[in-house]
């Protein structure tokens, strides 16, 4: 692939892939393409940073990202204990009763209790400051376009900026922030996604945004079929997520055997767009958790950023419980073809060679 | 293009067009692809036998097809009125009540009030029958694998016959049934649709049928770059149903200069997928009709065949309103690209050109 990306990013394929685990994305820069690093999980800005300083170390020079959770407008905000006080104890109620009816035992005494705090706008932006202190060729937001500053420092450090979309206007109106990169995403992606899919949504984000700036397919891509469907749709490359979470060097602590077995044996047909995990509609595994929130005794999601205050203990119990069955995590339908756990350079390498072939293919047809 | 489908079908191109209307079919066959006639809306087979006379003779000795919608199992069934009995009295208070707060009159006296019978086993199988007195080059079934000993028939006249699937192992069960053909219709296409995109279905149908049967890519196409990512993903031709709605040709009584500035105006996000126009889940336009079945006071649909009988007046009095914000239309997120009303030839060159384009673009990428 010979595409515009190439040159702006310094990357041998436009393949950008997105994970929460520096090991996988160092893996991905190494393999020519670009390794965006999902921030949200870092609460301690010093543990992000020693993150970044070892991408540093590990990439060989070649070019990574940084992916942060930032809502333009900056929301009201209290501490986490402030906003824990507005979480119903019904909900809470639900939750420890669901864990304990599917045999997930309580946290250890050393267990870290706050849950996740990065969807909360002061921790991304300790996000944001960290990573500026080191090399990023891309920051990426992935709740649309960062605050106006945020674009603002980026640029004048010399950063392209990137934001993710599911619908055409939101593509524009990232244009008209001063965003550099949109990602179409397509109702099949998982985590935060619209209800448009990528044959539908992609071609619309190209033509609505011109030629002003690029534009990267993401959602239902994992085999060089699905690369070389994205370039035909108008993409100039694509955007993975889900794809590295069976790679070999996808260990974020917790049982990730019983992770990556629940997410090799699972299907297309096994995930669900639920609001459960943040408040906004995100694509996740289907399992026992999930079905649980979809029962009549089950109550609402709240909304974002208090569901997943609600939800993060949890989030840890189920991860240290090592049962396939009880797991949370956004994965999209391309699940499916996640069928073994792989080294990113074995699967970057089957993806490339597949396109080659499904080149050759297409030529033969038109 | 140049694909396998072109000499076992003799089309000049793989794209197969279904349509309810026999006008537009015959457009489609004429400008080289292959009209697929929807026959669920002949009550009477001497309608569908008059319209396959008609295209008989309008086609130029090109072939087309029709599509039935027939379950495998033959289901328990009484008459209509038996049916009828089925049904409760608070649904039909809430059709009436809501008709009347949309403002929809009720129809005149020459009115046709039997509703859509096409849903009836015994109706479809007679369009079974009628067709075979023609000279059709496929029979497909919206239901999935027609029963065995249509099957036989079909084959036995030489008629190849295709059947939907929504998921790889509904595809599978297709082949071992005697399908020459698989139709793999994504989650954005409009009708009835599972919840698997196109980008991920179409290659995990393809990988499962293997070299047994070619595979439609069916869901999301309305240009060339969708035709060729369709292709790119391993599809073999593509299938086409929301995209004819807004031809020159389409005219099937009613209001069609409402239906189709409504079409003409929605964009990608103005579809729901619901079980209120069949009693199976089916992507419609959104609009008033739609809304009103999720507010609620709403009930829940009923099963097939339940269902369109409930709504079959509703329907038709739909029809007549010339209301474009109340209409009861089946329709794909292809509908953002549906944004004027065209000839069916010119609708066919456009693709046709713009996938040489795409063909052209993508050629300098990869």
């Amino acid at each position: 692939m010979r595409s515009s990306l190439c040159e702006t990013f310094g990357v041998e394929h436009p393949i950008f892939g997105f994970t929460p685990s520096e090991h996988v994305a160092a893996a991905i820069s190494r393999a020519g393409g670009l390794g965006v690093l999902g921030c949200v999980r870092y609460n301690d800005p010093a543990e992000l940073d020693a993150a970044l300083s070892w991408m540093d170390e590990n990439t060989d020079g070649r070019p990574y990202g940084v992916d942060i959770v930032m809502p333009a407008k900056v929301p009201t905000e209290g501490t986490p204990t402030d906003l824990s006080a507005l979480i119903p104890p019904g909900h809470r109620a639900f939750v420890e009763q669901t864990l304990v009816k599917l045999g997930v035992p309580p946290l250890g005494e050393a267990a870290n209790q706050a849950g996740v705090l990065g969807w909360l706008h002061s921790v991304a932006r300790s996000h944001v400051d960290v990573s500026l202190e080191h090399r990023p060729a891309l920051i990426a937001n992935a709740l649309g376009s960062p605050p106006a500053d945020v674009i603002e420092r980026a640029h004048a450090a010399g950063v392209p900026v990137a934001a993710l979309a599911g619908k055409a206007e939101h593509a524009v109106r990232h244009v008209e922030n001063g965003v550099d990169l949109v990602v179409a995403q397509g109702y099949e992606a998982g985590g935060h996604t619209g209800e448009i899919a990528s044959m539908v949504l992609v071609p619309e984000v190209v033509d609505a945004v011109g030629d002003r700036v690029p534009v990267l397919a993401a959602g239902g891509i994992g085999s060089g079929r699905q690369v070389l469907a994205a370039l035909a749709l108008g993409a100039t490359g694509v955007w993975m997520g889900s794809y590295w979470l069976t790679t070999a060097e996808y260990r974020l602590g917790g049982d990730q055997n019983a992770l990556q077995r629940a997410l090799v044996r699972a299907g297309s047909a096994d995930t669900v767009r639920s609001r459960i995990y943040t408040g906004k509609p995100a694509r996740l595994l289907r399992n026992r958790w999930t079905e649980a929130w979809s029962e009549p005794d089950a109550p609402e999601p709240l909304p974002m950023p208090l569901q997943n205050l609600l939800v993060g203990e949890a989030h840890q119990r189920m991860m240290r419980a090592g049962d396939p069955d009880v797991v949370a995590m956004p994965v999209g339908q391309i699940v499916g073809r996640m069928n073994e756990v792989r080294p990113v350079a074995e699967v970057m390498a089957a993806l490339l060679a597949e396109l080659e072939e499904a080149r050759s293919r297409l030529d033969k047809v038109v």
